[in-house]
């Protein structure tokens, strides 16, 4: 298929062109580069990617139905899309583009990255469009798109702060200026774009721009490691698009640059860390690196064993918004940044696609499920930067920051949800995620095939799935089963079946026709987690957590409580509730606890060990899930809870 | 007695024309204006500031003898003050004032606050002379008075930072810019000197400046708070110096507008914080404001029982340099400036002088032994600017800093220990730390009066003190009894004697001859502290005390030990042992613990609690004063260990 450059394709439209049947036809897009078709990839890997066991299933492939996500995808559209893109107008980083385009008077603004804060919006409202089409959001992103593609150089080069006065000052300090960080935004907001319509008027500015920085950056030009990794995703994603064999290779040379022998550093900024380890495994995932595996595989064991907070959030410390040491997991002065856990899912999404190991999927979901939905309210128009595990002090979201990576990156990630639910190999199909969605695809040889699934999943451990292959086909069925579930059965048209448990994935391998059932049962008990007892903080008490959701107290629910003395009995037999009218409805737990009350006297700050006993009171807690926390207004919470044994 | 301006007086010389016999004459300096006698006040405040009610001896009627402090003020005078002046030279921070001057030629440099460090190390050298002459410190320090007042502009204003091209940027923004801040420091390096040498040729720079500040800020005139308080103690004591009313009024100007109704801000800046209570108590010891009594008396309840380390740090967070939330007091990630510690110090001594209460001597102390002096190394030329109570990767102290506040500040407060030891009232005399030392002072009424004291504090807890009147004579000596300490007893020349404790101090009351010998014996067991419960990193956690030292466990002496697995037993039965030819002499404990092998098994990050046991080890452990940490080569340390009940 030959789409002439600048046609628009969108949402429901280009479905209609959606082969959805595997290895992609290429295309000659302007510019003579010949493309690979939109609608054949997923959103980290393509089925030709040498190293990827599970091809991430394209989004358009994907329908989220009624459950848990479709509700924040939709809000997303309708609320969090438009009323981000008003705040980058009202801060001017729309108009940053248009006064460098000479089409507008203006002073520039923004801090140095802010061009990246548009396209991470633009790559949000791309892929939205891929899974709804919306008229009015689509004219925007065009509109935005005339100015971007007007504000680039001839020389194909595109940031707003690097003009006039500065534009001699190019690449001067790539550590803190972030040029490349913005410039795979861009490359990513365009593959996004292409995707989302089978247009490459947009890819035709990221690749010109893609074509300067080859031009610019490798052996024996600049050296340089880029400063803020962002950019080997987005150049290995343009490589996998266009087949241009040197955006891979000046992925490889930034990383190598980085990423080697860093273990040491791992205790760095967080969201550049997890940045960088999701490019090395895009390019182990079309190389097969080596050394990059091994990185790989050495640094994720030491994150989850020892970096990582029970909510998928990475990020110890204000300071330098890093990591830290392993066990360094404070509650009450955690950063973890909103970015950080998204990172952190990206990496582990891509772990997954080149492994097929459930492990990988597990901490995604933790990420997803806990940190990154508590980076949003539940309208998704105001936004945590920093997600503690505690705070007693009253808190809530805002609708801005003076740095606003994390809502742009909220956007972009909310509206890919349905990429991360399935994926398949030479083998069979693989459910990642379980939601109420339909997966209408084809397996590796071309037969196609549609999923249902439908499930209370969070808050219920049921799944059904019905198949149905166009023809009857041998092929497996993998269903993760998740790392915290510690019993799951499966029937298949009502019989039990005893699958196979690969790397946490049960496999039904079988003959399949149309219309056939699969019952998973994932057993959903509430469950007291300690942590590792090196991390100090949490000595001597539990989270609570069921299913993959950690739950928290929330002084809006437990008023008079002092959350901050609040512990649970040794027993707390926690009962759940669900409650369809409460934060757009939510399962509630109610424990048994006890606190001291205000008037009660304490003793001094330090004293004596066993010196004085305060004036315990039972109390009744509520939980609810931690992301759902703050969405009543300001208000107080905590995760981790001491437990009398 | 008349000074000529410009005439120099150090240490031993000065000394002869030492009255200390109470209310100072006072004297006529260049300027016209009279001046307090410079030998008649303590570090704090003059015998005639109204609601001070214990006024601290003044440094050269205190001798240290071989003690505990001795050494520190030895070291800080022979090896500290000279490295930091070839550190401030090596930066520039000498050379600005010089190129200021146009004596020299060269580039302005270093932060924007720069001026101050230059000061601190001025009032440090100052101080030190007081003690102790120095023929070299003392040419070098009037080297560098040179320098400053050659800086100093037409119109009395002195900034490195605002000249040439930003001459005209004065005052642009005071909370970030710390002219006040840099000015204060000038001003109380130059009324140091003037208590040295009796030469106000500094101090006349110093009131050309303050004069230009009280023509500059005020109602009516540049009416913005200060910004970073610290001139406002500056401001009073140069009032005390000199008798004019309108630097005490600029004072009660800058705290008025920052001072009151902050109580919800306490979480801020730490040094800011305890600078400006530090100036709100001067400003009630001379005016006796209600509203400043109130706010000094509040905040500090709300700091002691919620907000301040173990230590005697100030500052939970890295962001803001900030105090933090009441019982957010992490101990991995403590920020606990080196500057907070001295800041709480300062302000605790003013409290303790106008209240005479212990509770604020035992604030001081409890800062002074173990997070001011962790904050230098043991030659007093390497610093800690943040000062961890955990610390699980090798650290040490550097030489210098970028923002090198906590090293200048650290002279200028070793140099003033002698300051801290002694007080009278209109009552007796008061000794409010103990440690081998000659008070030669007299009591209000002008009878001259010596006091010896001897002891071994704080490795030990008994104190002799031999007292001397000049001629017999019935007053008070106030001895005090730590917080720390639960059974101390007394004798008067070998007989028990029943004294009266008041506000924590034993009252002696008797007719004193010379000879009179008094034996102090204060219990000193070793201590298993716990933290309020709301502290939640110390849950299930002890510190070890003894005295007022708080101990911890360094690597060096623990090889193979993992401190973050260290536990302590439930009986850890602690064995003491002073060991002279360690660090300078220090007690060491030795206690029965438990950590996991290195090479045993360990569970998830997160599991089911109870789920997994790690496998303990017995271990004996060696702990040491949390002060002589990290001076044998980068190391790790951890005070609060988790305790078997």
């Amino acid at each position: 298929m030959r789409f002439p450059s600048g046609r628009r394709l969108y949402g429901l439209t280009a479905a209609i062109f959606a082969v959805c049947t595997g290895l992609a036809a290429t295309e000659s897009a302007g510019g003579g580069i010949v493309l690979l078709d939109h609608t054949s990839t997923g959103i980290t890997a393509t089925q030709k990617s040498p190293r990827v066991k599970v091809t991430p299933a394209p989004i358009r492939c994907v329908t989220l139905e009624d459950g848990f996500w479709k509700r924040w995808m939709e809000a997303n559209r309708t609320q969090g899309i438009p009323a981000l893109y008003r705040q980058l107008e009202d801060h001017g980083v729309v108009e940053n583009f248009r006064v460098v385009a000479g089409l507008s008077k203006g002073e520039l603004k923004g801090p140095v990255f802010r061009d990246s804060d548009l396209y991470k919006w633009m790559e949000g409202a791309a892929t939205a469009l891929e899974s709804s089409d919306d008229p009015e959001l689509r004219r925007l992103l065009e509109s935005v798109i005339d100015a971007v593609a007007a504000a680039q150089q001839p020389d194909g080069y595109v940031n707003t702060f690097f003009v006039n006065e500065l534009s001699g000052q190019r690449f001067r300090n790539l550590r803190d200026e972030h040029e490349l960080y913005c410039a795979g935004h861009m490359f990513q907001a365009a593959i996004a774009h292409y995707r989302a319509t089978g247009s490459a008027r947009f890819l035709e500015v990221a690749i010109r721009f893609a074509d300067y920085l080859t031009r610019t950056f490798g052996p024996g030009k600049i050296e340089q490691p880029d400063g803020h990794p962002e950019v080997e995703m987005a150049l290995v994603e343009l490589y996998r698009v266009t087949g241009r064999r040197e955006y891979l290779d000046l992925a490889a040379f930034f990383l190598k640059r980085q990423a080697f022998g860093k273990a040491g550093q791992i205790s760095g900024h967080a969201v550049r860390f997890a940045y960088l380890m999701a490019g090395l495994a895009d390019l182990y995932a079309e190389t097969g690196d080596r050394e990059a595996r091994q990185a790989l595989l050495e640094l994720w064991e030491d994150v989850a064993s020892g970096r990582v907070y029970i909510t998928g959030g990475l990020g110890a410390r204000y300071a330098g918004e890093a990591i830290g040491e392993r066990y360094e997991l404070p509650n009450e002065g955690a950063y973890s940044e909103t970015c950080a856990a998204i990172a952190n899912a990206m990496w582990n999404f891509r772990m997954l696609g080149v492994t097929g190991d459930a492990r990988y999927a597990d901490m995604m979901e933790r990420a997803l499920y806990n940190n990154v939905l508590a980076g949003v309210s539940l309208d998704t128009t105001h936004w945590f930067y920093v997600n503690p595990l505690a705070c007693f002090r009253d808190h809530q979201r805002q609708p801005w920051f003076g740095c606003t990576c994390c809502p742009t990156n909220m956007v972009r990630t909310l509206a890919a949800i349905p990429g991360y639910l399935y994926g398949r190999s030479s083998e069979g199909i693989w459910v990642h995620l379980y939601d109420t969605s339909r997966l209408s695809w084809a397996l590796v040889d071309g037969t196609k095939v549609t999923v249902r699934q439908k499930t209370g999943y969070p808050w219920d451990g049921r799944v059904e799935l019905t198949l149905d292959p166009a023809e009857e086909s041998t092929f497996s069925l993998f269903l993760r089963v998740p790392g915290w579930c510690q019993a799951a059965s499966v029937t298949v048209n009502g019989q039990p079946f005893e699958g196979r448990l690969r790397d946490g994935y049960l496999e039904i391998r079988r003959r399949w026709k149309a219309g056939d059932r699969v019952g998973l049962e994932l057993q959903m008990p509430v469950q007291l987690v300690e942590a590792d007892p090196r991390v100090r903080c949490n000595l001597g008490s539990v989270a609570v957590q069921r299913g993959p959701l950690v739950f928290c107290a929330e002084s809006v629910d437990n008023p008079g409580v002092n959350l901050r003395d609040l512990e649970l009995k040794a027993r707390p037999s926690l009962r759940a509730a669900f409650r369809p009218d409460l934060l757009q409805g939510v399962l509630t737990l109610r424990a048994k606890g006890r606190d001291v009350p205000p008037e009660a006297p304490r003793g001094p700050l330090y004293r004596p060990a066993g010196s004085f006993s305060p004036s315990w009171r039972d109390v009744e807690v509520t939980l609810i899930p931690y992301y759902a926390w703050a969405n009543r207004g300001p208000s107080q919470m905590v995760v981790w809870m001491p437990h009398a044994r």
